[in-house]
């Protein structure tokens, strides 16, 4: 007894006694080169020129349609939202200085990492941009842009501008989602002191803030390209003018920048986090057998930095790129549709997604407030299930999402041509947002330990390790099906209700069923920012569990952080599942742009992809290969930072012994130096190689198709590969995702104390199936959402190149 | 020591004092029904009945075309000579009655799962057989057919009669396989006392056996259905009659026997032989530490039995079904071809693959007989690389097969139309040859621990099991690129090398690019009896290891069996690179069949699958998730059976503490009955998932097809659907057995005395990745092979349906 209390001592000691704990990681304080501008400006000349910004932008706004107006509107108000947000989250206290140091050493190291991960993504964009100069100086321009009077200069200007805009934005989007998670991760554990719903409303409202700037971001930033393109390029509907129908593939530049930046964003931080965490568990959990985010665990700092740059980070990106390519495909295919059926104001159907999600910063605002702290405020209440606080929210924002988005279809799609049309796309809508909840339901099933494939999988531990494995793998490839099915169900359904919309063209040809698909897919989005809130939400009380293990917390307060971690694994396996469908749905839409947009500019129809031809079908092998090859390496580079963890964790165990009695301190700022330069040496690799390889295919069979005379080889195999890519995609990131949530699961599962429990031979082999699942559900799975929406994307930028 | 010899003396007891040390397994001796009927003959009656059956071949063959004369004296010889293999194999002696004793027991169990596998499975495929019938009953027959006068009720024999024999004949080659393989497997051991090479030879001359007879069957059957069909059906040149053109599609039901059969019989053995080998291995190996294959393991005869109905039966079954498969879309090819260009005698494009294939006989056996025992037969000569020896025979066979593969298309591929054709065709087979070595290579980088990739897998073995298996998931994934690659560039290259060969259909549109690919994939299978012989070898091997260790013979016996083990390692892994990359190109032609068979019956012109259209993308997405689906229901399967195995044995090691210390006897029998049944059970739900999915997915976009007014809707989206299957499971395949196959080889080079060695850490990391792959390799990567010819085959017969 006497022992162990020494030891408590010693190490309170080690944290409370020295005022810098972590002094050689706090390098100086870091805020990006736009920030420190904006601080040096006086508040008032601030003021004045956010006021003339906003006139600016009102006034172009007003020129455009009202509808942008709302949508500005709506969009600021919501940023005045979330600065109440950060407000009240701020205002909170950080608890005792013990914890304050730890948040301070975690805020370092990801201040750090972002900053010189996103100091290599800004070089790379912008020689990427420089790239895209040259190619569209050269390029030719379309029948109708050259009509319109748009110079090959101009077009080039546009789309890089856009290109910058889109990465700049996401870069935003990266960096607001983990500011806000560095700073509410220690007062989150300092209100789990006190209150579990406390804790929660923190954590949710901390989420809140960050998905309602990301949301935002992605609304008006392509509101106000929009609107300044149609000022600028003077669209009107004289003839020789740009036509309104065009302006939205303008706009694409803007979807690649973000998916570009999201691209490595997700990768580095995936990599980070699953390097630190996999390297800490497998010398902390399974050699040395302390617990998870035990202090004397040198690699312990890294794996909570990681959460913020991995998961908050990468996602506030992620999701940023997700929504903004989802609204610029729906606008195109709004554009072409009104073109098609001669509708006389097509604002309607182009602006359409654009207030769908205004819509959606307001629901989830009102979800989001909904979530409030209970007046009884002691940790001796019973604990309510958070799950059930949060689904409580996201049942409210559903309700809101139908009755908005049924009133959003009835004001914008209304048109004389084909009066009952808005209600056909009120039911895709409407199956847009079952599909989500399906989405959801499903990847609760397979991933919740209270259902049966998650039980099973524990019961094939207690068989060894590799049963284990056999089964987490068979059931994550399982998971495919349902989701598949529901995805499938839902193209042809919604494609069906927009056929039947009424709508024809000049011809009497049912024109409405892709335009059907991306309404339905506006309805699986239209929760984003409520979604994102939860999935935010996981890595803030993943972030707090860590600072209260680490100092050292009565067992009380830990009990409440882990409930709340529980919670995040779960709506993170949710989040992920609605991520990926939304995916498929996005790249569906953006591959019939592509096709619209290669005809414009060979002139030539481009209708069909005909896989019976060898080098399409070529193509096909390809883009799935692309998609096994992205996922070996990203996995990969998990192993092998994780490899540098384990030698340099055991090195540091070795040659300090002292640590594991508490009586020295490890030295965390080395593992966290490891992983960033790992993380940032690993990410090129795979991200050059989804980068590299759809331009090099199209490029190679587009010299074939010359030489053995075939018009338009190198756009068709391009196609073939971004389809292929996108379903092999699908599939492999819903086996990642699934398998490494369930072996999670699986594990946590034994840890409440069935079979055998804590210790066991069964937890160590789910601990093992746990570490394989975090490249798996961590960097893989999430980096392939990307993919294939960055595949979606940079074919349509580079399409120039392929024909 | 007096312990140990105490030890040594009671389990040499145990084996030796006991006469029926097994007897609870032989319960009586079985031989098919074919066998008994033929064996209660007599003598002269059967050599009458036998001279008979000769005589109508031959004198069908004649009334044909000399070629097919040519095909079956070739392959009358080969049958003969495979004769003289057996009769050699089993001239030598079996040794000491204690390996008598075990191979019984193998045998036994391997016939006793043979005799009720196959009893389910003739039942099914009798069963398919009806509803194929009734299909083809209530079926439009195509103008050609009608103008030839061909009706209803006669097409439906015929392709009921085609399947059966399929079928039949797929047995067959499985019986042939298993049967040779558990008598060679104890002949081997004996020989393996006296001398390396001697034992080399014996297994080398089993595999041969079977694989003379495997290939020669598939030839030799699809040789005497086209004489029949020719004889049968009055084919000539006058117009109303069936044209020879269109003979090889009354084929396909064959091949589609051949391939259902298959899949269940690889479906099956794969089941068995790795849920008992993982079984025993996570007991014996990681629990209790004891070696493989110990006597002490109650599991280990179940082990052995699966090697033979695994890998030997199963195998013979998938090669004869990829030849069968692989012959008639190459011949269907040739027709069409031979039709469009208006050449006056097709049958040398018809007949080519035929002729290809029987070379294929005499050119391996000549590699088979090449390889020699030495004379200087003693153990204590320096053991030469088995490896090399084999790679001679290999490159011998190579040699032969680009001279007579010239040969063959300077004989039967000219045609004055184009007088160079022949050429470019050869150098479409150059291709091929030059395809299947590359393969092998890669698939030899990928899993040999002489190169990298496996090297590092051991390395990241040492920090742990997480890092082991996550570093074999990647290697796994990546091994996929360069295969994919080669195929692409095979495929592109054949083609092209076809489009230019000068034959040009009546517009002067060049024709021969399917045919260029057709004769490519010839080329890459122009070796594969040799190969077959090579696959063959290394379970023959395997099983003499497991039989010289149970019978606890010398350490230097033991250690040659360990090598020819080793070899059989990589052999296998070539092999299933092999057939990949042949049923990869298989697939492509017979999608082509199936594109002309639909275009015939609608009598609408089927030439392109266009996945822009909604209903065709979902068909792909369905494809690719039928693969996922397929390899977790037969990896799940694996892990399931091998629980029962664990949970059985561990039972037995609690209730009877003897079996450790040799004092008592291991329930042998009672492991063999727990895996026969799981493995009849569940080879159903993934074998029936793989036969009913086209079929539904047909039919329910056909129904949709047609209340939405798109026809040939459900040709297409089955069309899509096969091809997305064909390309992810391509990838799959490749994904598991090379992840597989390294993860054993890890194992291997680490039991070298590499990273600590057998015992150590790394060792343990090292079996679970090895238990991991077991179901990968064996079970889910080479189902998947069969099920992509399957699907080929499935959508070709059911074709009436979907339209």
């Amino acid at each position: 007894m006497m022992m162990d209390e020494d030891v408590e001592q010693a190490s309170l000691l080690s944290f409370n006694d020295r005022p810098r704990a972590f002094p050689n990681m706090r390098s100086k304080t870091y805020s990006p080169l736009i920030f420190r501008i904006l601080r040096r400006l006086n508040v008032r000349v601030l003021s004045i020129i956010l006021l003339i910004c906003f006139g600016v932008i009102f006034f172009m706004g007003a020129s455009t349609s009202p509808i942008i107006l709302f949508v500005f509107t709506v969009c600021i108000i919501s940023f005045l939202l979330s600065l109440y947000l950060t407000k009240w989250v701020l205002a909170k206290d950080e608890g005792p200085p013990e914890m304050v140091q730890i948040s301070d050493a975690i805020r370092d190291g990801a201040e750090g990492f972002f900053r010189t991960q996103y100091s290599t993504i800004s070089k790379m964009a912008i020689l990427l941009a420089f790239v895209i100069l040259c190619i569209y100086l050269f390029r030719s321009l379309t029948p109708q842009q050259e009509a319109a009077g748009l110079g090959r200069a101009m077009s080039a200007y546009i789309t890089v501008a856009a290109f910058l805009l889109g990465a700049l934005c996401s870069g935003i989007a990266g960096y607001v989602g983990m500011w806000v998670s560095v700073r509410a991760n220690v007062r989150v554990s300092s209100a789990a002191r006190r209150s579990a719903r406390e804790a929660l409303q923190i954590a949710v409202r901390a989420g809140g803030f960050s998905a309602l700037v990301v949301v935002g971001m992605a609304v008006i930033g392509i509101a106000i390209l929009y609107s300044t393109f149609y000022v600028l390029l003077g669209v009107d509907d004289s003839p020789g003018s740009m036509s309104v129908n065009d302006l939205p593939l303008l706009l694409v530049g803007y979807g690649f920048g973000a998916s570009f930046v999201a691209l490595f964003a997700q990768l580095g931080g995936g990599i980070y986090t699953k390097g630190a965490d996999v390297g800490a568990d497998l010398v902390g959990k399974v050699e040395q057998g302390i617990p998870e985010d035990d202090p004397r665990n040198p690699a312990v700092i890294a794996d909570l930095v990681g959460d913020n740059v991995g998961d908050c980070a990468a996602r506030g990106a992620d999701l940023f790129e997700s929504i903004a390519a989802e609204i610029i495909s729906a606008m195109i295919l709004g554009g072409t549709m009104a073109k098609k059926c001669k509708i006389e104001d097509p604002s309607g159907f182009i602006l359409f997604p654009l207030v769908v999600h205004s819509f959606d910063l307001v629901i989830s605002s009102i979800g989001i407030l909904s979530i409030k702290g209970t007046r009884n405020a002691s940790v001796k209440s019973p604990v309510e299930d958070p799950m059930a606080v949060l689904q409580k929210g996201y049942s409210l924002t559903i309700i809101l999402a139908v009755l908005t988005f049924g009133a959003s279809t009835r004001w914008l799609l209304y048109t004389e041509q084909a009066p009952s049309a808005w209600f056909s796309f009120a039911l895709c809508g409407l199956v847009g947002i079952i599909t989500a909840y399906a989405f959801v339901w499903i990847s609760k099933y397979y991933t919740d330990y209270k259902h049966e494939p998650v039980r099973t999988l524990a019961l094939a531990s207690s068989t060894g390790h590799g049963t284990n494995i056999i089964a987490g793998v068979s059931l994550g490839l399982e998971s495919t099906a349902l989701p598949v099915l529901v995805i499938s169900v839902a193209i042809i359904s919604a494609y069906w209700l927009g056929n039947t919309s009424g709508l024809v063209d000049e011809n009497g040809i049912p024109t409405g069923g892709l335009f059907g698909t991306a309404v339905a897919t506006m309805g699986m989005l239209s929760t984003a920012a409520y979604v994102l809130t939860m999935d935010m939400f996981g890595p803030i009380a993943d972030n707090a569990g860590g600072i209260v293990e680490m100092s050292q917390q009565p067992e009380s307060v830990r009990e409440i952080t882990d409930l709340l971690d529980a919670v995040g694994n779960t709506t993170k396996a949710a989040t992920k599942g609605f991520a990926i469908g939304s995916a498929a749905l996005a790249s569906f839409l953006l591959f019939s742009a592509y096709m619209d947009e290669v005809s414009a500019f060979a002139s030539v129809s481009f209708k069909e992809v005909d896989i019976a031809i060898p080098e399409v079908f070529v193509g096909g092998l390809l883009g799935s290969m692309l998609i096994f090859l992205f996922s070996a390496w990203a996995c990969a580079a998990v192993g092998r930072t994780a490899q540098e963890v384990v030698n340099e964790v055991r090195r540091q165990f070795i040659e300090r012994p002292g640590i594991m009695e508490y009586k020295e301190k490890p030295d965390y700022s080395r593992c966290v130096a490891i992983v960033a330069s790992a993380a940032l040496r690993e990410m090129i690799k795979p991200g050059a190689l989804a980068i590299a390889s759809p331009i090099v295919v199209g490029l190679v069979f587009r010299i074939l198709g010359y030489y053995t005379g075939q018009p338009l080889l190198g756009a068709k195999v391009v196609a073939s590969m971004l389809m292929f890519a996108t379903v092999c995609g699908i599939l492999m990131a819903l086996f990642l995702n699934t398998a490494g949530g369930a072996w999670d699961n699986a594990k946590k599962y034994i840890e409440t104390g069935a079979l055998g429990g804590k210790g066991s031979e069964a937890h160590k082999a789910a601990v093992t199936g746990d570490t394989v699942g975090d490249p798996f559900k961590d960097t893989a799975g999430p980096s392939i959402h990307v993919l294939i929406k960055m595949l979606a994307t940079i074919t349509l930028v580079m399409a120039p190149v392929f024909l």
